[in-house]
């Protein structure tokens, strides 16, 4: 089924401990795209880049059957920049610059043919933004994702808690769960935040793993330990990618279905980490991802004696 | 099977955001018992306490079938205490004060009928008194487990690596598996520490579950989200105490068998962390045991689509 994606296009400048990344190719719509590749080749992408960003990274798309239709590329001007350091334990870093560029006064234009997609996905941007989206589609999804985080509900809470009451999943991290909700404790904050609209709220915990609530049910799993993390820049695009795209993929939207979609966002981003910036998730097979599902079921699996 | 617990009680004047409690009973020690209790009738108690230590809580431990003939009680002198104080995101806390007390010049003495037990379970100490301990036992047991911090690391590193080459399994948490190994990433430090002596290691991440390693499996549970978590003290000595109790009331200590032992291990924090001091560990019956396990069966169980 076919998948729209919106969200950013974006140069990163990364730094991490195992070294640096200048001007690479990253941005939320990316690496959403790249993993959900691997699921879908129904993939309709809706962002905005300047005349800056190279032919090459837009052909890499569309070799991944991502349909660039949507892409506007404004002339003269430069594509969305940010650039950001990770601190020792790369569970934390520091915004070092942004430059918003083209995405200052973009209005994001779905193409006809997109206005009946059955799963969209809209990566972290402006809640206005994804407003404007939502008020775009011509029937109402079989699925909606949205992703966000604490920088808009800092500033545009009201926005976001509006588009919120149309949204099916909502993919955030466990501080921003304790903010939107103002909780402490995970069980109630998802208890609250399933009230503000969505019925599936995903937690994202990073190297921890992730946590999936519905009405009645909970689904955890961990993040895959691999060997060597060197850049955690797009892990949790790379989750909502294969998220949306084992979904889209399966046609299967139910609590269970929703499980393996979390499972497959998990080995996304695993590999999404192992390499800086987007080369994670270039080079992989689906004998690797095969293998590092296998991997996860092992991890967690066990014969419980219960009597 | 029997087991043998080494390990503090203590008094604890522990402080959360929510609440105080006073002058509590506490130690390593005394969470294990509590909550193997729960698994197995034989248990051996090894520690220390001056004569200020309350007889009803002497008393609840024989009732929980605690043997405690290697529970000196030191006339004149003080238990050990320690108090602390948790910050608000409760993953962290400072030590207000610590007494040692009795502790200092402890001199373990296993009684004789102790000396073969099969399961020892070496709680958090000094690492000399543990191996004291080690050179007490008549006969290997057919388990070994040993809880440390990073305490003993930063001053007995040596006494500690002595004894990790006899011990089967290490209970420790991340940063103490990143100091202990010198490598960032868990698995290479799981490998290294692997190397040291133990079969087995167990690292504790808190709030967000354990890592079981072997030399070729690894094992992941999260931890339980529990609606209030509203003193975290004792819950690694409860997943300890739920380790070892279960494996010595299975008689089994294969990796699978280990697993299982694991997920009782969080089973048990997962009480202790609701209430303060070990009041969590006091009220709950087999029955909330099985329906608890059951929840976590539930929490990381899925389907897995694999070709």
């Amino acid at each position: 089924m076919s998948v729209l994606v919106v969200g950013t296009v974006a140069f990163d400048t990364i730094e991490t401990p195992f070294g640096r990344a200048q001007q690479t190719v990253g941005g939320a719509a990316t690496y959403i795209c790249l993993a959900a590749s691997f699921y879908s080749k129904k993939l309709n992408l809706v962002s905005v880049v300047g005349d800056d960003f190279p032919e090459s990274a837009i052909n890499m798309l569309k070799k991944k059957s991502v349909n660039i239709k949507g892409l506007q590329i404004k002339k003269e001007e430069k594509t969305f920049f940010w650039s950001g350091k990770y601190h020792d334990n790369m569970n934390s870093r520091d915004t070092i610059e942004t430059r918003l560029n083209v995405l200052e006064g973009f209005n994001p234009a779905v193409p006809k043919e997109y206005k009946n997609a059955e799963f969209l996905m809209l990566g972290n941007l402006m809640p206005s933004i994804q407003k404007q989206v939502l008020g775009q589609m011509k029937k109402k999804p079989k699925m909606i994702i949205l992703d966000t985080m604490n920088f808009w509900m800092d500033n545009f809470m009201q926005d976001l808690k509006s588009s919120l009451k149309e949204v099916d999943l909502l993919t955030i991290n466990d501080e921003e769960a304790r903010q939107l909700s103002g909780e402490y404790s995970l069980v109630t904050a998802a208890r609250k935040i399933l009230k503000m609209g969505p019925k599936y709220l995903i937690i994202k915990k990073g190297e921890h793993g992730a946590l999936l609530f519905g009405e009645k049910q909970a689904f955890y799993v961990p993040a895959i330990p691999v060997e060597s993390v060197v850049d955690p820049t797009g892990a949790g695009d790379s989750f909502a990618g294969g998220l949306i795209g084992y979904l889209a993929k399966t046609k299967d939207t139910s609590f269970e279905n929703i499980k393996r979609a979390v499972v497959q966002g998990t080995v996304m981003a695993s590999f999404c980490v192992q390499k800086f910036g987007i080369e994670g998730l270039v080079g992989i097979t689906q004998r690797d991802i095969h293998c590092r599902t296998k991997e996860l079921v092992e991890l967690v699996k066990f014969a419980p004696e219960l009597k």
